[in-house]
């Protein structure tokens, strides 16, 4: 019965790709939420840059529904919203990033709820995984592929032998990258979202600043033919990880290009998908995956937020702690390592050498070409990467390179 | 502080692997989830066949933990712990694809929560994300793989070569099938889980009743033998979808073998993993995958709904409609037939005429072998299954096979 349905007015901020998807997406199922669940979600606003006003749209709402993107002024909007006593939605990952602790207090504060699923891995709805049905578990690890411009542009690279370049620009024509993709390729958006993942997943305050991170702009086509020569996957991960490093337990929180075997779950995560793998003792593991963009999904995910918020559903978030955040170098990882080197005898012995010094520990090295062509591509066994990159110093002034040298983490298991 | 934590008694009945598996996950992360939430489980009981009283652990417990497994006595302490207004929490699929209407409505009378996400996929939380975040979606189709013991059996089929028995003796061998497997390969065990899902996702009543289901004690190597030929993988599929079929909306739900093309996203999973794929036209595609089975993680899952009580986190379930169920015979699907043949003229003519008879169009037919070891490997459009059946009944008689046909759903897109 239509008198039994309440009203919820959701005050819309931002009106662009994902908000005018939101708007439409709320039009299209109104009538079944208000079926199913007894209340109506209306669009209040929306607000435009050049059209609305924010007190009044504020005053209207139930909630608000944050879309505009960008720390200024979302932040201010999201702040005197919570302030206000109003529930926030947002798929905004810089502002919880760089934000999210003051924001989840005020939130507290005032009893409401700041969601923001959307702002992770678009669809792919990991923070409610993390945040609710893993609330209980002990997680070690989360890691994944967060970004959707990169994994398409790496696919593309793939799959066509073309450049770097070739690729984002053509992730540009399918509008996968932005005309402004730089904080995609260089990593910072995918860092953005492994703080907020972290931030959940440990219980621990986690800053964007916090968070080491490494694009794929470097990234060249004789590395994905290296990928290929032995059935590897190249790709740009996040990993949230509990560590022990001397002794000292904390946590490790970085993005990086990274070489997958085959049979990893991540490798077949192809073109603009997300995955995210979340690893716990007692449950080994579970992977979420789906598109990691585009507006209609990320307006899906901030309904899944609003229905929540809409009907009561309240995720109990614990106080964060403090916890240690472990600097890369005093992490361990393989790599892979591609010299361009002259082609005379002993260069070799003179790279062992270097690698030898740092306590570098060799497990294949292969040279291809000759001349002007010859290259040395070697992978090393594990080790801290402050001694690695010692070494790399080291070898990265050597007579013998004719470019710098370039390395890739890879992932161990079953690596060849 | 301590004195600001409550206490929260789980009732907990049964004392099996799960239930063993939970009662101590819950000792090892009480202290955790106290400091987290302000809110301590403490186990009441728990109830053994030969141990403890229900009426007293009923009235000791803030919430109820259901582990026995089937319906009977589960079904009735269930009923009366909703009806006494205690949440409960349970693993059974039986229990919920038999008595789910029957027992959500009780608990929506007595304003207390039925959590059951354990029951679907062991730790994949398919059930909260269809129930949450995709709360507000049309959901389309619903599709996977929920039988941890056949996949692993599958598997086991794919790479060794070995035959269906001897790959359930190793399955058995290892804990990752029953002592009396019957229900898990017969397909059963799947149509309870995808009975639930769809009720779920479409909102709407779906019994165990009313799911037409396969099961693979019936594949043999050779049609391994041709999945692998082919790059195909063959998976026990349940899949729920909306279908309209002669202008009538209603949906399907079945179990059954399946070829799947390599690149499929549920290709990939082996072993005894789960994966379900939820397909919403706004949204794509989300996939999960994990452990489908195993004692800590299915406790996990339970812990998880248990946090979800603890913390008054409610998911709103719809009221349930009432949707047609469109028998399998008038769903649409492409199929592999395997015939074993005389090797004499006129065989594929006789077979073609059954087909063309019924209107049902070949793809490709290849024979292999000879003499006694003749055979015709045919793969069909897709077509309406009773047309299929009906030329599979005119085949099956035909003086020319020399044993029974067998016929395999395909998953068309890129099949071979």
């Amino acid at each position: 019965m239509m008198s039994d349905v309440r009203k919820f007015r959701v005050g819309l901020l931002g009106h662009g790709t994902v908000g005018g998807a939101f708007a439409k997406l709320v039009e299209e199922r109104a009538d079944a939420i208000a079926a199913g669940f007894g209340v109506r979600p209306e669009i209040v606003g929306p607000l435009r840059r050049s059209q609305g006003d924010f007190g009044e749209i504020l005053a209207g709402s139930d909630a608000i529904v944050e879309l505009i993107g960008g720390t200024d002024p979302a932040h201010e909007y999201v702040s005197t919203a919570l302030r206000e006593g109003k529930h926030v939605i947002t798929a905004n990952k810089q502002l919880i990033s760089q934000h999210g602790d003051e924001l989840l207090a005020e939130a507290e504060r005032a009893g409401v709820q700041l969601r923001f699923e959307a702002a992770v891995a678009g669809v792919v709805p990991v923070i409610r995984v993390v945040e609710e049905s893993l609330a209980g578990a002990h997680v070690e690890k989360v890691h994944g592929i967060v970004n959707g411009t990169t994994n398409f542009i790496l696919t593309e690279m793939a799959q066509s032998g073309a450049d770097y370049a070739a690729c984002l620009a053509r992730a540009q024509q399918l509008g996968f990258a932005e005309a402004d993709p730089s904080e995609d390729v260089n990593g910072k958006d995918a860092a953005a979202k492994m703080a907020i993942l972290a931030r959940l997943a440990f219980h621990c305050s986690v800053h964007l600043d916090q968070v080491e991170y490494e694009g794929i702009e470097d990234l060249t086509p004789d590395d994905i033919a290296y990928a290929r020569e032995f059935g590897l996957s190249l790709k740009l991960l996040g990993v949230a990880e509990r560590l022990s490093v001397n002794g000292e337990d904390g946590i490790s929180v970085r993005v990086y290009p990274c070489f997958l075997y085959g049979g990893h779950p991540l490798a077949s995560v192809i073109g603009p998908y997300n995955a995210v793998t979340v690893e716990s003792p007692a449950i080994t593991e579970v992977t979420l995956s789906g598109p990691g963009a585009g507006g209609p999904q990320t307006a899906s995910a901030v309904l899944g937020d609003l229905l929540s918020v809409m009907t009561g559903t309240m995720s109990a978030l614990p106080e964060p702690g403090q916890a240690r955040i472990i600097p890369g170098k005093d992490v361990s990882s393989a790599f892979y390592l591609y010299l361009e080197v002259r082609d005379e005898p002993g260069v070799l012995a003179q790279i062992a050498q270097c690698l030898g010094d740092s306590g570098v520990s060799v497990k294949s090295a292969a040279q291809k070409g000759l001349g002007d062509n010859a290259r040395l591509v070697m992978v090393m066994h594990p080790v801290v990467e402050n001694r690695f990159q010692e070494a790399l110093a080291k070898i990265a002034v050597l007579d013998v390179l004719r470019a710098p040298p370039r390395a890739i983490r890879v992932v161990e298991e079953e690596f060849v």
